[in-house]
């Protein structure tokens, strides 16, 4: 791979948010960001471990992708750390299927040898951003059948390229229709507690020169309800077998606005983040972060951080990935 | 009234927002809790006017009030400003039906002289916590009769004593549960943009000795799909003919994902929050406040600071008031 990530990131509207140079991981520092573009090198496992645990690297596909090169990172370490380091590394988030997945899809090349499990890894960083262009695609084939006009989208959170190596997920959906002239605007939920979609997602959106509105969480509903959206359309974590989608918290109560506004609600994600060994998001382990994160209270106030939320299947007009649209309203399964 | 505000608020538990003392109103302001409480002494019908702009003075029974005292005031200053300060004051925020209500109250006794619009203000005043009382209890009898044990409550925004003169609507109702000993539990959302959830309701409830918790906005339909709260109960600032409720922004949202987990959705309000002529949601005007209040964004970054949002009549439970119990969602209308 040719230049730093800072200087892959000076490409015009190109990000590129993770990425591996000589032995080490490199990788934008997310809770920097707008204020600061800060590449972080990371040569351990246990400061990788650190790194997804604060944030510094998030969204599931890149969460994938720093699995699998943590993977080769521990298998060239030493012997006797090498299992503590692998079960730090996968359980380091919870939610996220694509974590686990991703140290999964290196760790299998082990008996070739260190180099296969590396090689296994590199592959999946460069394959990427390949299968994020052709679910976005697909998505915005469907949109643009499904709305039959310029469409605008109302997103949450950040599944943009900081989510995932250099082209996202729903922004890649959102970048496909621009490209095409068939985006009228985007509207973007704050996001708390962490704010990705007011520090990552406009900062994505500004870079790529596309109109957008900033909105509190809350007002997302009425963002439907009022018609200035069109559509949904978010990322996942994590895809169960009957269609549920897990997500950043508040993606549920926007999956609601839009059944109630008639609007459909389009999940963008590659088929890593479908995991069909669990049933429903019932089976699903929701996340709960330090209640420092939610804002104010008093020394008698307690907090409950959930991370994600669950949108049933019924919610959930389409879900596009690399290989397929799967309507799961409809009754379609993802696995 | 014997004594200052201060010391009003600091008796045990009761709270009082909003004064008249010495020929001004005095307030808490609502801006600097809970770090400090501060009282704001208030002589002209401009400062009232900017209190109230800037949410110093907030709420939409405490609003009411203070409109009947700044009419009060009005008709007491220079008759060549009297116009232009009562049309400055019913004007200070467009969406509470209960301002421009506590203005013409008071001034429907100006025929009788200045002192007449004075008394009929005081009467508003003195009468605030006693209505809200009895919608407190009227509330509570049904929630507990609706849910059959103690009952958790998911709760939006501020519509406590802070919201009023001394006793709250929503609180009201969590309050009269508290003294029967059937309150379980209280959630309380962080209410973005100004966090009148984190900052306001929560040092309300720690005041009062309540166990409450504290989410981010998004996560309000969580706790209700994951059966943490029994029932929503929220204020409003505007009630339509149809049953229509009008209220903080996020508000909304709740109301889809109550009735998806089956819950109550309650909303609890004096009479004069209800405005019989206007029909529907859709006429009532949405005040769109600074997109400062919004957080983060970039240079080419727009928002869209939407105050209030509309919750349909068919997702509203049950409306209680100081003389009534309405249940729109059945079918019956306020007005």
């Amino acid at each position: 791979m040719a230049g730093t990530l800072r200087e892959a990131t000076d490409k015009n509207g190109l990000v590129r948010t993770i990425d591996w140079r000589d032995h080490h991981i490199e990788a934008i520092d997310q809770t920097k960001l707008p204020t600061e573009v800060v590449v972080l090198a990371i040569s351990t496992v246990e400061d990788l471990v650190s790194a997804i645990q604060r944030l510094a690297i998030r969204g599931a596909p890149a969460l994938g992708v720093a699995g699998a090169l943590g993977a080769a990172m521990a298998v060239r370490g030493e012997p006797a750390r090498r299992d503590r380091d692998l079960a730090a590394l996968r359980s380091a988030r919870p939610t996220a299927v694509n974590l686990a997945w991703g140290v999964d899809r290196a760790l299998a090349r082990l008996p070739e040898g260190a180099d296969a499990v590396l090689a296994a890894a590199l592959e999946l960083l460069e394959s990427d951003a390949a299968r994020n262009r052709a679910l976005g695609e697909r998505g915005a084939d469907w949109l643009a059948r499904h709305v039959g006009g310029p469409v605008a989208v109302q997103t949450h959170c950040n599944a943009g390229a900081l989510a995932c190596v250099e082209w996202g997920t729903a922004l890649g959906v959102v970048r496909s229709l621009h490209e095409r002239g068939l985006l009228r605007h985007v509207y973007v939920d704050e996001t708390r507690p962490l704010l990705q979609g007011a520090r990552l997602t406009t900062w994505e959106l500004a870079g790529l020169g596309i109109e957008h509105t900033l909105v509190v969480d809350s007002a997302g509903a009425s963002v439907l309800a009022r018609g200035f959206a069109d559509a949904v359309v978010v990322g996942a974590d994590r895809i169960t077998a009957n269609g549920d989608v897990v997500n950043k918290i508040g993606t549920y109560p926007l999956a609601l606005a839009a059944a109630r506004a008639g609007v459909p609600f389009l999940v963008a994600a590659p088929e890593s983040t479908v995991d069909p060994s669990l049933a429903s998001g019932a089976d699903v382990e929701i996340e709960v972060r330090d209640g420092g994160e939610v804002l104010g209270g008093l020394p008698g106030t307690r907090t409950l951080n959930l991370a994600f939320d669950v949108t049933p299947a019924d919610l959930v007009t389409a879900i596009v990935t690399e290989d397929r649209l799967v309507r799961p309203s409809a009754g379609e399964r993802p696995a």
